[in-house]
């Protein structure tokens, strides 16, 4: 962190009691003019740090996954924007907007990130205008929109545990981020008694890797499991809940997710259970329905290898769509800061009283 | 193969020109007082087979997943028997009572294999009151099974393939078995254009690993995805219909397959897909409906370790249910020896006319 050290979340929780993923140091952090990346490939075994000078180092880290989720991103992406600030001879604002381009590159997509580099020229340009340092500038920036990210996350997450019932046993898939840490730790905090499910999430293995971890550190016991049996559970009713994040949401209540989503929100409704998606900061105003997201389609060979290792015949390729669509009808309720929506009301969100009055992102 | 090196198919196929894996040396294989067996463990990189000179040694074999599919084992245990009554001073039944004990108890509820196990006793008890080799009498009981089973399986993979549209893209799940490489070398055989999808099927990748094998073997395109992407590509519109083998099928037409089957047979049903069943030899008789199937639970670590390294933090443990039940009002048909039944319908296969008069499992 820089110059403001406060977490945002005073008098509730103390940043070293939470999961290392949603500590500052779990995501990105400023250390004395270099960005400190948290390397999430290397977890749950190892906890690595990657330790960036330039911002095309952030940017790589960015792209090649040492850290993932869109808001934890966007912080590492914002304390780049500083690292370029830093330079000598940066007060020119165009080598500013050239370090923002290649930082927005790394997720052409990536609304989150687009928001905080946006925030951030804009705070730099004002330093530069008032002779201010600019660097100074986009730290508070990133700083504001880190300590919002944490207030909208533990607001969510504790809506979501005041919804699950004690000793309700849910089953995640992927790594549903800020929000879920908080429920977790809101649970704990209240005396609620949760028990985790987490779903593997192949092919690059977040549940298995992230949301385990984080269900563990925060004393919550939890279970992994492949990302095809799920549903059985569901059935033979050892399910309460299904929870997830969403990389999108769009005005008319479709959830884009990590894939394998949408089989488990058909097995929740199929088996009456609820499914609950964590989105601290509701929908995405710019996307309608599901005709504006396209699905991004990665590298097949991530599908066909597992640890350097060809699971398949030489010659076979893999298919690698990253995320599916969850239409509004599977969905019991998507969680935000502003509160619980029904999926098809969801567009409300922008006309309700806000949470946060500082969001960056 | 033994004495009768007949597979049942003359004027349809040539062994040699069949995938490995329903090839009797792609299952298990009598050679000269050895049993071999395909390493299925190996593939699909390597081609190697372990020689069995003990009872003890198939069964391990069995245990060990070198040989896997309820069918194909039960042929390998048959040999196994063989081996037994081949030893000196095995004219004993006591002593080949206990090798079908040893050979049952890798499987305690593999129907096909005890129903294997049975014929061949019941044709070493004769051969031994008749004075004549009870190995020879059960080396012809495999393979008369044998030649059965490759007989049942095609006319399973033709009705399966006649019912597929030509250019139908199949959805598939663990390794659905001879009816489903029946299929794939009856759609080549008659000019009908076939394309696989395979779901990888975690924990064990029968999907990625033999699945795949087969279909690039035969010539036909096949992609491998994860477990969690078969129904986003029904959405996409990207399956025609969703097909798999049965590890049971109980007389009201629930299924019982690798797990993952259920979310699938779901998304279909959601994407108005058919699902259809291969299941060669019909419903089990002795299990009218799901209260009577008892779902597998193996060990957990097989889901938090890849290829020796584990994926989950040390102390998170897997669950490992390595089945789960499709109720039949999600099966659109299942397809047998005797004819493409309706779920619901299926039991009347038993009053149906037989395909096959000399089935032994």
């Amino acid at each position: 962190m820089s110059e403001n050290d406060s977490l945002g979340l005073e008098g509730v929780f103390v940043e070293k009691d939470l999961p290392l993923l949603i500590r500052r140091q779990g995501m990105a952090d400023w250390c004395d003019g270099v960005v400190r990346i948290l390397d999430r490939r290397a977890l749950p075994h190892e906890e690595r740090y990657v330790d960036c000078e330039s911002v095309d180092q952030v940017a790589v880290c960015i792209e090649d996954m040492v850290i993932q989720g869109a808001f934890s991103l966007s912080i590492a992406a914002g304390y780049g924007l500083a690292l370029a600030a830093n330079e000598p001879g940066s007060e020119s604002l165009t080598r500013l907007q050239a370090a923002a381009g290649r930082l927005k590159k790394t997720r052409p997509t990536g609304l989150a990130l687009h928001r905080m580099l946006a925030a951030c020229m804009v705070a730099a340009e004002e330093a530069l205008a008032a002779g201010e340092s600019p660097t100074q500038a986009i730290l508070a920036t990133v700083d504001r929109g880190a300590v919002a990210l944490a207030r909208q996350g533990y607001e969510t997450g504790r809506i979501a545990c005041e919804l699950l019932p004690d000793n309700a046993t849910i089953l995640t898939h992927c790594f549903p981020d800020r929000s879920y840490a908080y429920m977790l730790v809101e649970a704990k905090r209240t005396g609620k008694t949760l028990r985790v499910i987490a779903s593997e999430t192949r092919p690059y293995l977040q549940g298995a890797r992230l949301t385990s971890f984080c269900a563990q550190q925060v004393g919550v016991e939890v279970n992994v499991i492949t990302d095809g049996m799920g549903g059985f559970l569901m059935r033979r009713g050892e399910i309460d809940a299904f929870v997830t994040a969403a990389d999108r949401v769009c005005m008319d209540g479709t959830v884009c997710n990590k894939v394998g989503t949408y089989q488990y929100a058909l097995a929740a409704q199929a088996n009456g259970l609820p499914y609950y998606v964590l989105r601290q900061s509701g929908p995405d105003v710019e996307s309608a329905d599901e005709a504006g997201v396209e699905v991004e389609f990665r590298d097949g060979e991530e599908v066909v290898n597992i640890g350097g290792t060809r699971i398949a015949p030489s010659g076979v390729e893999g298919l690698y769509p990253a995320f599916d669509i969850t239409p509004a009808s599977l969905v019991t309720k998507i969680i935000t800061d502003r509160g619980a929506f029904l999926a098809p009301e969801i567009a409300s969100y922008v006309d309700a009283p806000p949470f946060v009055t500082d969001a960056v992102v």
